[in-house]
């Protein structure tokens, strides 16, 4: 039976413009903009790229989740039982996914290695997102697709846990992540997004970006202060406007 | 769909006496029979009765699992929702069960309150087991239901939390419980014991108990050092076969 | 200067009603009034009453802030010093007054021991709550002054701290408390309630526990299920306006 | 090969009266006079009486230390080795001595049972401290032996660590233990005193401890401040001076 | 009303050499002559570079201070509120601050991002130091300000604090800082030099760092054994007065 | 007298192809490797390389203990002390050696610095592996050795720690390291063999990767899905055989 908070999600339908609108602003401004709108809690503790360069990325969370070892359900041979989650969903899991990971937090397995990692670029996957380790990052260093996670581990994640389902809610760093929730990464780390608010937050960050621009080249060729100029006070506000309608140059 | 472990666990049937052996004898015991089956992860890490005196039981696990809150899911309305999980499964719960609830941990909202802990009680539910909070702790207190946690807290779960779903497998502690499991508690805390090992470990605790008694009365009464006595040597295994013929006097 | 957060709640009046209304009801009930009026960070984690019995108190904040010990700052000789903070407060916190204590969750050193808890009950104090250690807890626990904290611990806070100023904004376990913010404890623990909300939180948590006592009676005594009673569908809370209207009976 | 630090311990003679002016002071005495000869590592940290009734104590050190576990060494088997040094201990611990126990701060496993519990005293152990958990507390709460850990835990120490040496230097509670030292508890916990300085401790808290009970009856029979009397002003010294050389009353 | 520590800290004359020979020598040097001085608390816990490459600095530190959020207090209101303390030392702090920042160890918020960063380093600040997180990394790590955090989290400072003041003692990671004490970073991270003590650390340090070239060269060039050159015994310090003497080559 | 544990490793004779076996794999493959042969307690938690590239190696630990610091035995003249363990294993540790330093997890002190790791580069070390803090990390960072540990910080070993000795059993990073058993490491940390297992494991760890390079063919190049292929089933196994026996083209 599939969750309803899954099914909820299902449901919601995105503009076209909120993926493109997303992927063309930072992860700060959209928290912003979450925090406005009344959501603290989207911050993916823990997770940071492995490799900076080229890690930016917008998705559609598809979860997997870790519940602790047990020395009777842990075993080597569930690798190759085709029922077994951390296998079966690697077949599912597809174009426009992020793969996210509930680790509860265990640094010291990775749940994702090199062999796994080539069969996900494979599959279309726009990235990776744990709140554990993975391991042979030298290979998935050497990918293109962005992994975010604690850093690295050389175990496996049957040293410590054992993946009891996927594509239900999970918590990953700490931050509650139902199916289809959009996630974002950049330098800053991964945001998540409710779904349903999705599309009123990337209208409104690319708006706070546009406004940002222009503050920033206040602050940093004319030399004013922070204070007034950001936030705007109601005089930069005006400013603002007239540069908005001469157009934004850059 | 119910998840493939909690279906193996369903077909496992314990035998008449196993719960009857296991609430004779001490989770420091069973713990030990669990170690020698190859299990270490057994230990509700963090799960500390509440009351002291009265603490004792054994029962089939029925879990719960909270999410971490988000503001958009976890408002007050919920509670009134008919298919919110913490409270619907108040009216599936029953006799037998203990109600094992994945708190991840938390140790700053209370996950039941005193109003539930009537009903639970009610319902025939043996214990509450978690490894976050509880609230109305003195209304949990003067109850004759035991409950282990880490302690009091008076925000509600929904302060810090959402609860996702129910009967499947969680994490408690640090330990994995799939429903159907068995857990017992006692004054050292919870211990879970996979359902399909419960038969055999009840009967050997059993044994180890009759052991342990013979051995403290060497130690206790005879004053005969712990090397070679606990454990038993080949000569003290010796004495207690003959102790074990003569019939157990006490 | 007085900082201007602190200035703020010197302005806002309690009603009459206010404090004698908290009095009579639970941390937890407070806890879900702040909730259901969009606050969530307001439990004092870790502050736990060194005495059970008789700890239930209502009052002020009067805050102690410390930072970490430094060897050039951190010298007995302070202790005698008039215009030691630690020691200078004990003869300006009053009547009404709980002192609550930044002690930044360190648990391994005293911040009140025996002879400044007699002294602060002289000064009519109601409560001493951290979020850190208390010493010489033997004398703590057979006095009448209500401690909550994360338990005993014999190091002097010198040891680990430095008391650099009092009346100033805090944090205390976890969450900012402003002097003439209420505290209020129990045995769920220490609740902060942000001094401009407290007049209605009291109003709203009085109505709250009266609710709360008719729903008890319909699940204790009629074994009315969970679902629909608590929190009340409408047609229980039809019932609980004819039972209001009968004059509540206890 | 004894260790060094061990080695210059042995050379440390005691006076007489130490022992017997530590188990007339508390703990919380001590460690200021600690702190004003320059020691602010005292305190183990987490070791808290299991029962506070009768836990007093004041014993040299005698140290067991734990390794992690690791599936090759700790076997059950070990527990009938001779050799084992959690077992071999046991029949050389004796009179005198408190058992402290480096269990790298680990609260999920016990390190002492019942059963060696009531050998422990039965060799004249004065107390066990540990900075992990131990098992069987009903056993060890019914005993007379004062034990100062975390708490409880089920499972033996073999689930989690590996007993490798005793008698050399160890961590427990993060605080240095040397065998030899002078380890002694009360209800703020447990306090290690570097075996070469216990002599003038013991002296200067003797007297630190008849200051006090001055100090106290002038704050709490005459409502003095505690500003200028605790730590006392010169006006106050001269006063204790005249109260001693009177006789202490008491 | 101005601290009476900073007030201390605000008399305190540092010679003209002291902030040029402290940039000569590295924070190793510096804790190891704290320590020899009696300091062993003076490491700035959390703190690393951003980027490592010209992340060297001596500054004196200005402070600032975050409480926890609290739902009331922390809107996004204030950050336009020209009083508010995280904006308003923008136009405060100047040339030769660093700008030191209590962030209570919170890793998933970042206090400064990249407009602020623009306009601090417009000011002269030498240096940010937190034991939280920074966001907006990519900006910060183009610029040319040293930045010492725990790393990036995408949220606002408002997701998680409030910030109650500036320029008044803090804890920054678990190390006293008082506004005029002097700060230094390196690859190390950063080290906290007690204003009063900075003059003789200062030329301690530049000494120290002169004999540890001749000691290295010892045992990089002329393969001589650790013990006995590092710390160099009697003999090599005479080889040192001679090395000395002749004028170091280098 | 040398530890039984470390004599038991002393007798065991590694084979000619282990060390080099397990030179050619990685510590992801070697885990997996120690899982099936029953072995989950390997990962070194918290030591990762300071330098990403050069970082591999393999080798037997050489063990160092540090305990907590305490005034009266971590001051500055021990370093000068011929007998003072960190000082005194320099020139003791020798060729084919990793020194494993058990520094209890404390990230703030620095136990290696520039001019040991000179020395210890000239003593022909393969590498420093610890689960704390190393100093001097600009300089280590230039040096040839592989240093694995939580990072950079400034203080010495003495701010927090004291060497109590060497060649015992350590924990280090949660992990017990016998002297003696083989420590290798790569860009996913470092991993422990017991000594008396690494025969078979290399030979295993060394067929393994064969195997991989396979089946990474198979999902890079070909597009098979993970399922069936990692790990291999039936059908593919036997595509394995026909591989092996044409020759690894390779």
């Amino acid at each position: 039976m599939t969750d309803r908070l899954v099914l909820a999600n299902q449901k919601i339908v995105l503009k076209e413009t909120t993926l493109s609108r997303l992927a063309a602003v930072s992860t700060a401004t959209v928290s912003l903009i979450l925090l406005k709108s009344g959501i603290r809690a989207c911050h993916i503790s823990g997770a940071m790229p492995l490799v900076i360069e080229g890690c930016e990325f917008v998705a559609e969370a598809f979860t997997l989740r870790f519940i602790p070892m047990r020395e009777d359900l842990s075993v080597p041979e569930v690798l190759g039982d085709p029922e077994y989650a951390q296998r079966k969903l690697i077949e599912e899991v597809g174009e426009g996914h992020a793969l996210v990971i509930d680790a509860r937090g265990v640094t010291d397995v990775g749940t994702i290695g090199g062999i796994l990692g080539i069969r996900l670029t494979d599959r279309g996957v726009k990235a990776i997102v744990s709140d554990g380790a993975m391991r042979d990052v030298r290979d998935l260093r050497e990918g293109t697709l962005p992994v975010y996670c604690t850093g690295p581990a050389a175990p496996a994640s049957l040293h410590a846990h054992y993946s009891s389902d996927y594509q239900n809610p999970i918590s990953c760093g700490n931050t509650a992540v139902i199916p289809g929730d959009i996630v974002m990464g950049d330098q800053d780390g991964v945001i998540l997004i409710p779904r349903a608010m999705a599309n009123d937050v990337a209208d409104a960050a690319f708006e706070q970006e546009r406004l940002e621009r222009f503050v920033r080249k206040l602050i940093e060729k004319d030399g004013r202060p922070a204070l007034g100029t950001y936030p705007p006070n109601e005089a930069v506000q005006l400013e603002y406007q007239e540069w908005l309608a001469a157009g934004e140059p850059e």
